[in-house]
Formats: C-alpha cells, structure tokens, sequence
C-alpha cells in the first residue's frame, strides 16, 4: 500500500531510517527534506532518500507515510501544521525520544474521525552524536522499536489478544505495562480499527510495523506515561550521568589530557555519551523533566549509599545487587 | 639478566602478564603459584606459565623477578613474608589498583641495601571479571602501565632528566607531578641507582620496565599519593558509579528483564562494570577511601547541579563542558 515515504528531518536517525527501509526491500519512493539542505543533499548522496522535499507540508501530503525525525518540540510543530491538510489515507509517525507530549498532540490531532492516523514511535538506537554522515542501514538491527499508540487503539489491541486468533500469533501481554506487539497474524488488520482511525489508517499502521521489523528492530508497546517514566531509568539517566562524570573530570583532570589515558577503556565507556550535544537534550530534559529529576535524586541517593559504605558490609550487598542487574 | 619470573597469583592479570611476556619474546622460565590450584593448572595449560609452584616463597626465592598478581592486603602480605628471604640480587613489582599502602610497605620493606629491590607497578587494563580464563596476551597493548617508585629513585629520575644526556632519551615532565619514564636511554642504568638499591636491582627494574613497553603498555610514573587521587577520579569513581547505576536500576526495572533491552548499547556500556565482583573492588574501597569519598561526593553534587537546572542554562554549560572532555 505505501508507494511513497517522506522523511522529514535527514539527520542520524532520519537517514538511517531511509537506509535501512532500503535493506529491508523497501523498492518505493522516499522524499527527504531538512531545515539545512547540506545535510538533505548528503541523504541523497547515501542513497537514504531519492529525492529531495522543497516543502515539508506539501511532501506529506503526497506521501502514505511520512516519519518526523527532528526534535521532540519541532516534531509537534510539525504534528500541528500537518494535521489540518493531511486526511484519513495518511499516516504518519515519529522517532522521538519522550511521547508523552507527543500523545497527547496526536489524541488531540489526529486518529479521529477524518483525521489522519498517528502512530508515535521511539526507536532505542543512536550515537553519540547526530548528523546524517553517521546514519547507519544496521542502526536499528536488534534494537528495541518502542511504540506508545493511542490508549483507544491499546484497549483493542489488548483486548483482540484474548481471542484464540491472536494468542496464536505471537502477542504477549507483560503485567498490563507492556505487550509485545505481535507483527503478523492473520486477524491483525481488523483487531487494528479502533473508532477514530480509518481502515487505511489501520492497514498503514500494519505496514509500518512490519517495515520496522524489516529493518531488524523488535517492536514493543507500551502506555506514553509509562514509556517516558521507563526511558527516565533505563536511557535518560545513564546520558545525564555521563555528561555529569565528564564534566566533573573536565575540571578535575581536564588539565592533564595525558591522565586521560590512564582511564582506558572503563574511563571511555563511562564518558562517550559526554560527547552527546546539548541540543539533542534540551527537549527531552524539557519534556520529561519529573521522572529524570526522580531518577537523578535515586542515583545521588544510592552514590552517597556507596561513600558513607566504603568500608562496610553494605559495599557487598550493593555490588551483589548490581552483579544481578548484569547477570539477568 | 632475567633468566626466571615468577607470578604469584595466576588469576586474569598475573595469567596475561605470563602470556604477554611470552609474546613480548621472553623466553626464559615462568613459574606460577595460585591460592586455587585450578586457577595455576589453567595458567599452564594456556601457556602463561611452564611451571606450578608449589611454595610461593621458594619460587620467588629462585626467581630475579617475582610479580605479586594478587588483591592488595595479599600483596602486602607477600611482601612481608619475601623480604626477610630476598635479597639485593632480587626483585618484587606488583600489578596492585591502589599504591599508597604499597609504597609504604615497599619503603619499610625493600630498597635499603642487603634488601630486595622493589618497583610498584599498576597496568591501567582488566576486565569486568577476574580469572584465569579470561587472560588475553593484548590486554596491555596500548594501555597504561603506572609506576610509583620509591621518591628517593623518583628524584634521582628527576634530576636526571634535566642532564642534556636524558632530555634526549624521551624524558617528559608534566608539572612535578608525574613524568613519563624515558624507555630506552643508554645512561638509564646509572641514573636508577641510588642509594639504597643495588645496581643489580636496578638493572632488573630497568629490564622490567623493558619488558612491559615491550608487552605493549606506555609506562608512566607517579608519586604513589598523586597515583592513588588520580585513580580515584578516572578508575574507582567510574566502577562506583557503574555499581550505584546497576544496583539502582537492578530495583528499578530488574522486575521486567525483557526492558533492559529498550535501554540498547548506551545503558550496557553504563552498566558493564556493574559486573565487577566486589572481591576485586574490596581492597580498593579500603586503601583508597578518602579519595573515593571526594570523588563520590563531587560526583553526588554535580548530579544536583544537573538535576535542579533540567530546564535551565545551566544544563547546556555542562553539556558543552562534558563535551570539551571527550575533545580533548
């Protein structure tokens, strides 16, 4: 059904997408546009798009699917120019890192009736740094895709995965928290039309999920509020603790480059994610600032533990702890 | 002058220490002692060592070089135990996380004359796990072998490489606190011989040094209290973090395994010292605690520095000053 994807927003993860739908056997038409054109121009040059959008809104309107691959605020921006000029043959979906915002934008624009479908979703996968020269076809092989869709869409879900038809293919069902998207039984499409989202809403949403496992992520779902709390433990807080130990040895052994190397390898991984630039945080620590300073508050909490312990049993009972972290 | 090392603890360092002398072209005798006589048999069968010790004092006793490969408190308590049995025609180093104790035992102990010479030694490479089965003959290759020689041999170093004759030899000195060790100057010899060591100790030390450049480490040496701060910022506080992180997380999410994956290569790389038994660490913890409280509280406070400012002009000067950290 899809014959044409626009990717808005060519930078690591806009890129890497267009490639990897390449690899995963997507033959159609991609359309790339980007607020710099250098960094569209080299998307084309790598092949990850075949040609070049001039007009964003315009690009969306003539394409199935179209993927918002730029921060969490301008993805939003987008969400609102789009939803008034884009209809119910239209989907269109995200790679932001925190969706509660976005829900919420998506419950109030879109999957209504005569409204086009939105499915917010936030591949695992990145570097350090961003830019379309580092986008990778492989980005996302063996990577977590999370998807948070419309509560409504959920309950549907939830509920058709009872049913013998769909116990059969595949859906797990993890404590009511999450569910394991089942990627192709024979009864998918039809448990996919909650009220509110067109057949060729739902049949699109279908054909993105199988071109995300196509491109080797596995598909998860989860609820937004959940997803961004997950996101604050398990993603955000290593990124904040890393920019915070890298700007602390800055000042204490930034004076001595050479001292860097006695660190090796531990030193380095505990840092690369300092190099992560300011501006591809600022919209996540705006949009999910509660759970990251919850998150943030544990990890002092816990470090103050270890210091007044260093010499007590309590240093045992926290390193068995994160032994088990590792060993499950 | 070497013609017998022996490696008393064959666990992950001591085993690749025997592996990369054998690939560094040493082809003289290597024996080997372990408290778990498993431990040694393996050591063998991988051609770290061509013979077991049974008495760990007799071997050294037989030995010019002995390498003490074992946890902190135990290296010291070899080093009491060889001393009264060495003599000047002998030498212990070490492979020990922190020197501070050890240089004092070391000063206590050995360098004095009739006494066995003694060089502090700390290779700045391992593994998240001890053992004999995960010894790699390129464990040290690029890495950072640290000594902390007694400050009678340091400053008889210093003054040297002031003489026209050591400038030229590749002598640097970084603003009296550490200096990186010439590797191969022809007056190298009579410039490590002061008082206290004999001239065969420092040949042997010489030829140690010798044998660990040539293992592929760069040796860099330090006075043993600037050592033990320096590994206290850029070794002990990044594997206390890693276990703070772990044991957090372990409670956090350790209920739902298949969410670990969400957090992808950013939260594995965060977490993999998280693996380190806290027999590894016990030692270090001891040995080195007023530093690693400093750091541990710096760390506790920078943290909050982040947290209290998610939304503010602060976060991007740390992000930029993390960033000017991975620069450099």
């Amino acid at each position: 059904m899809i014959q044409r994807i626009s990717i808005l927003g060519t930078g690591l993860l806009g890129t890497s997408v267009g490639l990897a739908l390449r690899v995963a056997g997507f033959k159609d038409s991609i359309a790339g546009w980007n607020r710099s054109p250098e960094q569209a121009q080299l998307a084309l040059s790598m092949g990850a798009i075949d040609s070049i959008a001039s007009d964003p809104i315009e690009a969306a309107r003539t394409s199935e699917v179209t993927v918002l691959a730029v921060p969490i605020y301008a993805t939003i921006d987008f969400m609102e120019k789009l939803a008034p000029v884009l209809g119910p043959d239209h989907l269109v979906t995200d790679v932001g890192s925190t969706k509660r915002a976005i829900a919420e934008a998506a419950a109030r624009l879109y999957n209504a009736p005569g409204r086009a479908a939105f499915l917010p979703g936030h591949p695992m996968a990145g570097k350090e740094r961003g830019g379309a020269s580092l986008a990778d076809a492989n980005l996302f092989r063996g990577a977590v895709w999370l998807f948070t869709p419309d509560p409504a869409i959920h309950a549907s879900r939830a509920n058709a995965a009872d049913s013998p038809a769909n116990a059969a293919s595949g859906t797990v069902s993890c404590q009511g928290t999450t569910s394991v998207v089942p990627q192709d039984g024979p009864n998918e499409s039809g448990a996919l039309a909650p009220a509110g989202i067109s057949p060729t809403g739902a049949a699109l949403i279908q054909e993105w999920r199988s071109l995300v496992t196509a491109m080797g992520a596995k598909t998860l779902d989860l609820d937004p509020a959940r997803h961004d709390e997950l996101v604050a433990w398990v993603s955000h807080l290593p990124q904040f603790t890393a920019t915070a130990l890298s700007a602390l040895l800055e000042e204490e052994v930034g004076d001595a480059p050479e001292l860097k190397d006695v660190g090796g390898r531990a030193l380095r991984e505990m840092t690369r994610l300092g190099s992560s630039p300011y501006s591809m945080w600022r919209d996540i620590a705006h949009t999910n600032t509660e759970a990251v300073e919850r998150a943030l508050l544990a990890l002092e909490q816990r470090l103050a533990l270890l210091r007044e312990n260093l010499r007590g049993p309590v240093l045992r009972d926290q390193f068995e702890q994160a032994n088990k972290f590792r060993r499950e």
